[in-house]
């Protein structure tokens, strides 16, 4: 492939950027073209979730663009997961038995305006704001553009044309909306909405609460949850059903309502929410989705990625990390050099599908494990033990989190099968009482490892026969 | 609810036609609009397949409309698959031990006509042919209608519709393009399609191979199949790949390289097919499919049934049966008086949805077994060991096949669920050899039955405790 190729990236979100940024250096001319105003002179942080969660294959990606150090500034750790019940107390349950392994509190804007500052130092890579993709003719390799500032509208040609425009994705739409191949496709929602709150800091700038969590008030069918921000307050979200439930987003409409809703249910946070009734009415309720669809590309030519080939709802703190991996796998790809983009793209979607599928319906999973079994004793007991595994045997167990969040160099799709297997073989062992789960000695713990080592086999191999597969 | 409320059905195919036909028996007044001519007058049959399965959960439906009979007449049983490998050599398989249960082959023309004349026998129901519905305004209950006559559009109003109008379903686009609610879709295609060709009759009328079977030519990645016809005839069809293998639709463009792979791949049966090289190069190929959604209903206005709401690929042979059972559960729901549209829609989806979604996934699976595991050792003997099974113990064990097919009071989801955790367990005894395959004495068969529902009750009680759910 010649490297002096025009590349057009629709959209210049964390994805877009980071792509930008890591084709700039590989040499390509590289055009980006974004709907918004250029954030980092624009406050447009409205409707978007303000922090993230970044963890390890977030953090592969920043060192293979070589910025791990600058974003390390923007993060606050987070070890664990403070519960709080409706009585007010909390626990912490730590993410990894391993100390070195936790997630971190991202500002979304700050990550994107480095990305953006990052790409734009190299004189071989082009931003354009205020540009908005209408639809993208993926036969001829053109995408229109309206331009908010002039109100007119353009055409722009390229080599290769990538979307990263996100769930709601213009080129996904001119794949659906053209019929000219099969393609497969779905919008998932969820019954649940979100809401973003926010706990402010302290009058002298402190945090009101325990920094260094995610913190949750999971409440069976619906919770909360708040992550800090560099400026001592919280961004707190509400996941809640439209309509289902005493309390709900279609009856919460009076202040009255929403005041006696979280008298009732999260007294702790309302103590630290003094500006609730004026966040509740200003902030939109957004929906929750899952998007899949396949293929990706279209020939050479036109390629969807990140969130507009696969959004996903945000309860395992992934978005932004599959995201940035899927730079990382692209990359790879184009290290193996395959001689045309048509067989770039198709090598890159073979690797790569089945683990943002695999993500998707890991996120779907975790919304059930945060709003409900966090508070299960028999899932408790099972963290309790993975913690204890993972603490003494550091190089034997990763929980299913741990190979999740932790284990880049495992894909997800295989992090997923392995931690499904791990957790129905201990919550079974759990559940048969075939296991103690507190004062073990290490040579317990150790004959348990085994045991949990061996039936998730079992399980494994099972499931591969019953999948008929050789 | 008054019975003199007008219900507008959208299309007047198997679903709908038989909804007309209900809701006529009931009492409504019905219009129902037909995109397609009248075909009991017009030839019609091109691009949709001819004959069709039909089976318990169909006839479930005639029996509440009173035709079982006359449905009956159209019917051809098939006992059992016969499989044909490439050598020419056959074996039959039951569909099940128990002689009163086999699938039959109907017509799809045959059996439409039937309904259509049976629902216009109720002077409250009145059929529109060559009227096509462009869009369903699903606020004010309206739908748009193009004449194919007149080339004139009109608008149609009613109480309530009710949109039959298959895979394609216009109601449903409308659903989706107005953004009014939250829609969850997906469409999701094999990377295989399919192109109907046939066998013959003989000279005498007489049909050209065994009868009263489905015939299969497993392949592994592709299947030729057969059911036969009342005029002798066999509707052939083979499922093959787009693109992949050695032979695929994308490269069998030429009458030398189609018998050339005929010849390979099934020379028994091209030995039948003379007809071959016309058929495969006048018919069309076509796309294999799953669509699901939901809501399907919006408020008590408009309700999505059949294929609209739930189209599958054909290789459980229950896409027709899914949809009659539909109009049965509807049935049941309107008996139990709800009170208004709404919450009808509402019981109906709420207790109907979790049915044809394991259909459409049990679908998917069958695809997998016809064309391959029918053909794997390991298969074969959990197939007979099934029939030995069934045959000796009719009233305790029931296949996962004959779940679905032949035991239309039992749910799709129980029948999946069940089915596929009897099949896990039953695969791995084989595989751990720790039970004898053939030549078992009815005392070792009952031993055998006993640690099958042992074992296949261990599965379903480890899978809830994994999912927490009490």
């Amino acid at each position: 492939m010649k490297k002096q190729q025009n590349i057009l990236i629709i959209g210049a979100g964390l994805c877009g950027s980071l792509l930008a940024l890591r084709l700039g250096q590989r040499g390509y001319n590289v055009s980006v073209y974004e709907m918004r105003p250029d954030l980092r002179k624009v406050d447009i942080s409205a409707g978007r979730s303000i922090n993230l969660a970044f963890s390890d294959r977030g953090n592969k990606a920043m060192k293979l663009v070589g910025i791990e150090e600058k974003v390390k500034a923007l993060c606050i750790p987070m070890n664990g997961r403070m519960i709080h019940d409706k009585e007010g107390h909390t626990f912490l349950s730590n993410y990894s038995g391993r100390d070195h392994e936790y997630i971190n509190s991202v500002s979304r804007g700050g990550l994107n305006a480095l990305l953006l500052d990052e790409a734009e130092k190299h004189e071989n890579v082009s931003i354009y704001f205020n540009k908005k993709c209408k639809s993208v003719n993926f036969k001829k390799t053109t995408a229109l553009f309206k331009d908010y500032e002039t109100k007119s509208e353009f055409v722009e040609d390229a080599d290769v044309i990538i979307a990263t425009d996100g769930a709601g994705s213009a080129m996904r739409k001119s794949y659906y909306l053209a019929k000219k191949f099969l393609f497969s496709f779905s919008q998932d929602y969820l019954t649940h909405g979100y809401k973003e709150l926010s706990i402010l800091p302290t009058k002298t700038g402190d945090y009101k609460t325990y920094k260094n969590a995610l913190h949750i008030w999971p409440r069976g069918s619906f919770m909360l949850i708040a992550l800090p921000n560099l400026d001592g307050s919280f961004t707190v979200t509400l996941f809640l059903s439209y309509d289902e439930g005493v309390y709900n987003f279609n009856n919460l409409t009076t202040p009255e309502i929403v005041s006696e809703f979280f008298q009732k249910e999260f007294p702790d946070a309302l103590s630290l929410m003094p500006n609730l009734i004026e966040d509740f009415f200003k902030n939109p309720t957004a929906p929750l989705g899952t998007v899949k669809c396949s293929p990706w590309h279209y020939k050479g030519n036109t390629l969807l990625m990140g969130d507009s080939a696969h959004a996903i709802v945000p309860f395992y703190g992934q978005g932004m990390n599959a995201s940035f991996e899927d730079v990382v796998e692209f990359d790879a790809i184009l290290d193996q050099n395959s001689g045309n983009w048509e067989a770039v793209f198709k090598a890159y979607e073979a690797t790569r599908k089945k683990d943002t599928d695999a993500i998707a319906d890991l996120a779907i999973d975790n919304f059930h494990e945060m709003k409900d079994h966090v508070a299960n004793p028999i899932f408790q007991e099972k963290r309790k033990l993975e913690m204890a595994l993972e603490q003494n045997f550091p190089n034997a167990y990763s929980s299913k989190y741990s190979l999740v969040t932790f284990h880049e160099n495992i894909g997800y799709h295989e992090a997923m099968t392995r931690g499904r297997a791990q957790d129905k073989a201990i919550l079974n062992m759990i559940a048969d009482k075939s296991i103690p789960t507190s004062d073990m000695t290490k040579e317990e713990l150790k004959v348990i490892l085994k045991s949990v080592q061996q039936e998730t086999n079992n399980i494994l191999e099972d499931d591969r026969i019953a999948g008929l597969k050789q």
